[in-house]
C-alpha cells in the first residue's frame, strides 16, 4: 500500500538514523511532491546529499532545532518553495540523549539536565509552532495534516523504564523525563486544536540499531521505519493525542 | 492523630503559600525536633521569622533551588545542625509557574520554557540528590524516610489539563510538562531505591488560594495542608512511587 501523508512532508534530524530512514522510505514509496529533510549540519550530511540526487522530491534544509533563528530561516526557505501550498506532515524526529549527570546514581548535572529538555522538548515546541500555520492550512483544506513527535517508550511514567540488566541496567531518567514532557505536549496540542482536522501523535520507534540505540538494540532502522509509516498511515483524526508504539498500540502514560 | 514523619524534616519554599502552611502545621502538630524551613530570600521571609519565634523546632535556612552553590551551602548548614542524625522527610515544595510564551496560543519562549523545567524539575532533582544520603541513613536505621515532590494534577498526561472556562480556559502547558517530568523522577527514584525503606511520592495539593493558585482556587492553604499531611502520614513503603491527590487518591499519569 502506498503511504499517503499528503504532498508536502517535513522531517527534522534527517542526516542519519530514523530521520534518514523515513526520508528514504517516503521518497521511495510515497507520492510526496516535497520531502523537506532538515539537518543541523549540511557539511556532514553526505548520505542525505547522495540520496537527494536519486529522488528529486527530497529538499535538504539546514535547521538546528536548538537555534530560534535557524528555525525561522528554515521556515522561510520552506515557505518560499511551497508558495501558497500547505504542509501536510511534520515529523519532529531530531533529538538526543545526553550523557553526564543524567543517569540515576551519578551526581546530577544541571546544565545537561536542562539541555536534555531544551533539545527533546522545548525545541520540538518551537519547531512545531513555526510550522503549525502551514499544517492548519492543510487541515482547513480538508487535506492530511499530521504532527508526529518522535517519543519513546522511555517516556512512559507508568513503566519508569530502565536499561535491561544485560545492557547497563541504568535509568536514563533525563531522557525519560524529556519524552514524558513531550507526550504532554502532544496531548495539550491535540486538545487545543480539537476538531480542526489536525492529527498529533507521539510514536515510539522501537529500540533501533542507530548511533543512539547502539548495537544491542532490537531492530534495524528499516524495520522501525516501515512499521511506523504503516501505523501512521492508518491514523485518523479520532487517533489524535495518542502515544503509540511502531505497531500503533497505545503506550501507557 | 499526631502526624509522625520522624524527628527531622526539611521543607523548601517555606516563606509563603503551601510551604509556609506545612511548616506551621508540622510545628504545631508533629513531634519534630527540627523543621528546616528553607527559602530563597531571607530578607522578605517576615512571616516565617515571626513563626520561628513561636516554635523553636523551626530552623530557617537560605536555599535557592536554582543555585547549586546555595544548595550545597544549605546542605552543609543542615548537616552541621543534625550532626550524626539522619533526615526523615524532604518536601520538595519550592516551584513556580512562569508566564510569557508558556501558554498555548502564545508564541513559545525558549528561555521561559527551559526555565520552567529548571525550576520545577531539574532543581528538585539536585536538591533531592544533595539530601538523599541523609534520608537513606534514616531508612537504613529503620526510621521514617520520605521524599514528597509537590506535583500537580496538571502533571497528568492523561488529563492534559486546561484552566476552567470560567477562569482563562488556557493550557499552561509548560507547567504541566514540568510536573509530568517531575512525576517521572518520582517513579525512577523509587525504582532505583526499591527495598531500601525509602518512600518517594508526588502529591497534588489541590487548587489552593495562594499567590500561584489565585483567588478563584477551591480551598485554603490550611485545608490543603491538613489533608496532605493526613494522607502522607498514612503512607508505607508499598506506596512509594505513587502520584496522589491530597486525599491520597491516585492521579493517572
Amino acid at each position: 500500500m502506498t503511504p499517503n501523508f499528503g504532498k508536502n512532508i517535513l522531517i527534522t534530524g534527517s542526516s542519519r538514523g530514523i530521520g534518514f530512514g523515513m526520508v528514504e522510505y517516503l521518497a521511495k514509496h510515497s507520492n510526496a511532491q516535497y520531502i523537506f529533510a532538515t539537518c543541523r549540519n549540511l557539511e556532514t550530511a553526505k548520505a542525505l546529499k547522495e540520496l537527494s540526487k536519486l529522488y528529486l522530491s527530497i529538499k535538504i534544509v539546514q535547521l538546528d532545532i536548538e537555534d530560534d533563528n535557524s528555525i525561522e530561516k528554515a521556515r522561510n526557505e520552506i515557505q518560499a518553495i511551497l508558495e501558497d501550498q500547505p504542509l501536510n506532515m511534520l515529523v519532529n524526529n531530531a533529538g538526543l540523549d545526553l550523557t553526564g549527570g543524567t543517569i540515576l546514581g551519578e551526581k546530577p548535572n544541571r546544565t545537561n539536565l536542562n539541555r536534555q529538555f531544551d533539545i527533546n522538548t522545548t525545541s520540538t515546541i518551537i519547531v512545531t509552532d513555526a510550522f503549525l500555520p502551514l499544517l492548519l492550512k492543510a487541515a482547513k483544506n480538508g487535506e492530511k495534516a499530521m504532527i508526529v513527535n518522535m517519543s519513546s517508550a522511555l517516556g512512559s511514567i507508568t513503566n519508569a523504564w530502565r536499561a535491561p540488566e544485560n545492557d547497563t541496567g541504568r535509568f536514563w531518567y533525563a531522557y525519560n523525563m524529556s519524552k514524558a514532557a513531550l507526550n504532554m505536549y502532544t496531548r495539550v496540542l491535540n486538545r487545543y486544536h480539537e476538531n480542526k482536522g489536525l492529527i498529533v501523535v507521539s510514536i515510539h520507534p522501537g529500540r533501533v540499531k542507530t548511533d543512539m540505540g547502539g548495537p544491542i538494540a532490537d531492530i534495524t532502522t528499516e524495520e522501525s521505519v516501515q512499521a511506523m509509516i504503516d501505523s501512521l498511515s492508518k491514523l485518523a483524526t479520532k487517533d489524535s493525542g495518542r502515544c503509540i508504539d511502531r505497531f500503533g498500540k497505545d503506550i501507557p502514560f
